[in-house]
């Protein structure tokens, strides 16, 4: 007996995926799922606790191999890094050519690439795959970024493809294990977005806007806290209610669920006894150091980096206390409610319903700013690597499954739809349009914050990307006469083609070089 | 005949190397400098150009070394990457074990640790050398950062002191080539920070905080304009005048000489006529990334390498004048003029010398704040690589031949002077006081920009960074709420240690791991 596919790696992700295998694969062909992991009790005990799945365990790589049908397929799930290296090694040793090796982890795109060329040499495919949605995605469908050779491609599809998440459509949904063939399912959230490091790129890109999304929703919360002195109950209640619009999402949603929780402990709300020094996984630097590679300014992503950075940085903050400023944030939210609406700037933001709707103005304001660097740096990723990766096709599989999911990502497929070869986000007319009567909202709100010294570090940063797109001309001008004047680094002009250099230190004439 | 220290290299940087070495080396001990370059051509022509300075022209590194009086000192002014491996390379064959090779270039920390590891298996020393000053610096005296071990340090030191730049002080100065030996020098810019790696990480920072120096300083530039309708000459008046307070620097001065600079061609002000996309070379990128690396927030200088890249992002920028904004910054800088006191916001912000004040007292803030960043990346790349860098020493050696030398430097050395264990710039009595006297012009800068459609990325990120310092209770308790969420990612009780985790799919009952 022998199995379709199999997983490697039995922690919290590999089981869940190999369920969610097991049940979508098992049903239909007959096909089972082999699994393997170093620790072998854990493998036995996964397959004894969900035995209606009919794991078949393998009990070393070799073994593994054996109870594969070909060309294998098998999906490590192990932590980046060395574990996944060893784990292809072993793999490389008893796999044959045509069979294809899965790195479903979150390895660094410029890893996978190194380990494709790697694999190319013994004939193995080698796929990296981006898998997001966490454990509950991976049980019940993630977002899955594909990324290896057509060939490889067309060996997974049938096997991904139906575990994948599904977004919702105006066309007839089709069931789950339903023994449809691999032909094209605009609904499920799985694609082929490039060759070798494509899926691990775009999946790190989907990581940075989360990084993102999140740091610019903690602003707004800290808006609406620190200006209005509302309770975090209260904030939940507001988040809930812009989750029926514009910025539907799984984080705006999980944002009010946790808003609202109370610490059972202390009866306080939850979010006020969470200690406020931020983790991080990584994934968020990568973004922006490829981006550094890359030339692309990517700042509001980077501002959300830093202020994790900032958040553990306790030396530093213990600094704080001597530092002057505004007292409206304060852990004393109740005097900041008293005194918010004395204390409103001298602009439009003077009660409590318009502060809060210029807040989810300059929110989905920021987050489409967000989403513009992101696709921006996806786009400059696939010319710089020769990927064919269809920018509407990220959004599409990003509708369901993964963390950043919302009813926003349609807007980018329909924009990528209508005009595929659109030169960024903000050429899209819906985007244009939504910036364009959202930026006095985020101009208001960076204003009052600076005002009023409310920490808004990727709402400003937002803001000053757009006006730094906006200006026609930049002081850029300067910074490259600086760069002339001390360093001999030349300069173009505006008036003519070439390459000059001001003889600064001589008679100040120009030269041509 | 032999020589005391041999120049690889002679571009402009090497050449103007070897005639300061010659200049301070040749007088006081008859020791002379030997030249080596692959184009023996051109090491010849240095020669014959300068034969006052005696030059050693040698035609191959056997010859180089042949001619080098032991243990040898050799100085790569090569570029960066392969060429200098090249070099290192031909030297590691004829060196001997005790011998010196520098790498003067700007090569990437890791690099220089990692061929500081090879040549250390031959006995050999290899030190980065971080030189700043550009082409001026190197010929009349730049600032030096030196990495390496102890006893290269000392060798070095008598070849290199007697080249640095020597920055103004209260004690008599000494001459150069006064046959001095190698005691203390301590108005000499040069300095050991660390083993290894140490000069150049510290030389990659120097050049972080020069990126973020120069585009606040551009932004001051955009605001004068675009606020006040300006011109390049009345603004090259200001930063004249600023020049003679807190703020005199390298910087300012030369920001004065370009603006005042009048086009020859055009007749128009030479800023103007620059093309405004602005080049980097890749130090503030690498600042950044480290900074990434070492979980130090550096926003403001990540900004500041943003604005570069945005600048120079010609697809993005085509798609700016589609987009809704204040019409203050536009290239009608008459109408700007015309219009900026009608426009002037509900503030502080009223008349022209107001305007002006409030910027120079934001620029200077910002400022602190960008030197805040830097100095804690290098205290956390010191803890980091265990380096016993002296946060006192490296502004010191930064006063004078670099690029950032400044009034302000003396400051920060006066701080770690005072309190060598500083934990942070922040919590030194001069810029603590000098941030709270110049707060509340960032706030009103940034919110005036905001207001009127000026980008000023650098000044909102140091504003943001000011304020996630004071700020007692971080929105990122919200992040780590949200992580924990979708994630399990866990976090911290502000009640008790540990680390928890909230079940969200379950009762919501809290476990600790």
């Amino acid at each position: 007996m022998t199995a379709e596919v199999g997983v490697i790696g039995t922690g919290v992700m590999g089981s869940n995926l190999a369920r969610n295998l097991a049940r979508n694969l098992t049903g239909r062909t007959g096909a089972r799922v082999a699994i393997y992991d170093r620790d072998v009790d854990r493998a036995r005990a996964l397959a004894a606790e969900h035995h209606e799945a009919d794991f078949l365990v393998a009990s070393s790589p070799a073994d593994l191999a054996s109870k594969l049908s070909g060309p294998r397929v098998a999906i490590l799930m192990v932590n980046a890094g060395p574990a996944t290296d060893s784990a292809i090694s072993d793999l490389l040793q008893v796999f044959e050519p045509g069979d294809v090796i899965v790195d479903g982890g979150n390895s660094l795109f410029t890893d996978t690439i190194a380990r494709g060329e790697t694999a190319a040499k013994t004939g193995i495919e080698f796929v990296g795959v981006g898998i997001s949605g966490g454990e509950v995605g991976a049980l019940e469908g993630p977002s899955m970024m594909v990324g290896g050779t057509e060939f490889a491609w067309s060996r997974l599809r049938p096997i991904l493809e139906p575990i994948a998440a599904r977004a919702e459509s105006t066309s007839a949904r089709a069931e789950p294990g339903d023994g449809r063939s691999a032909q094209a399912d605009p609904e499920s959230c799985i694609a082929h977005v490039g060759t070798d490091g494509a899926g691990h790129f775009v999946k790190m890109i989907h990581n940075g806007i989360e990084y993102a999304d999140m740091q610019l929703i903690a602003e707004a919360f800290a808006l609406l806290r620190g200006r209005l002195g509302l309770t975090p109950p209260e904030i939940a209640e507001v988040f809930r209610e812009w989750n029926r619009g514009d910025l539907e999402s799984y984080l705006i949603e999980i944002t009010a669920e946790v808003l609202d929780h109370t610490d059972a402990a202390t009866g306080e709300p939850f979010v006020d006894i969470i200690a406020d020094s931020a983790g991080a996984k990584g994934t968020g630097g990568w973004t922006v150091k490829t981006g550094l590679d890359l030339g692309v300014p990517v700042a509001t992503i980077a501002e959300a980096v830093s202020a994790r950075s900032l958040s553990a940085a306790s030396v530093l903050r213990s600094s704080g206390t001597a530092l002057d400023g505004p007292s409206t944030v304060t852990s004393e939210f109740e005097e900041a409610r008293d005194s918010a609406l004395d204390d409103a700037p001298t602009s439009a933001v003077v009660d409590r319903d318009t502060v809060i709707e210029t807040v989810r103005q300059a929110l989905f304001t920021g987050k489409i700013l967000a989403y513009v660097q992101g696709f921006h740096e996806i786009a400059a990723g696939a010319q710089e690597h020769g990927w064919n990766t269809e920018l509407g096709e990220v959004a599409r599989i990003w509708r369901a499954g993964c963390i950043i999911r919302a009813r926003f990502l349609d807007r980018i497929t329909e924009a990528f739809d209508a005009e595929p070869n659109l030169s960024s986000l903000l050429a899209a007319p819906y985007f244009r349009d939504s910036l364009n009567s959202g930026q006095q909202a985020l101009r208001d709100t960076v204003a009052d914050a600076a005002s009023s010294g409310v920490p808004i570090p990727a709402l400003a940063s937002a803001l000053s990307y757009f006006d730094g797109i906006r200006t026609s001309r930049a002081s850029a001008a300067l910074v490259q006469g600086q760069r002339d004047f001390f360093g001999s680094h030349t300069y173009g002009r505006t008036d003519r083609p070439g390459t000059f250099h001001t003889l600064w230190s001589g008679d100040r004439s120009e030269v041509q070089l």
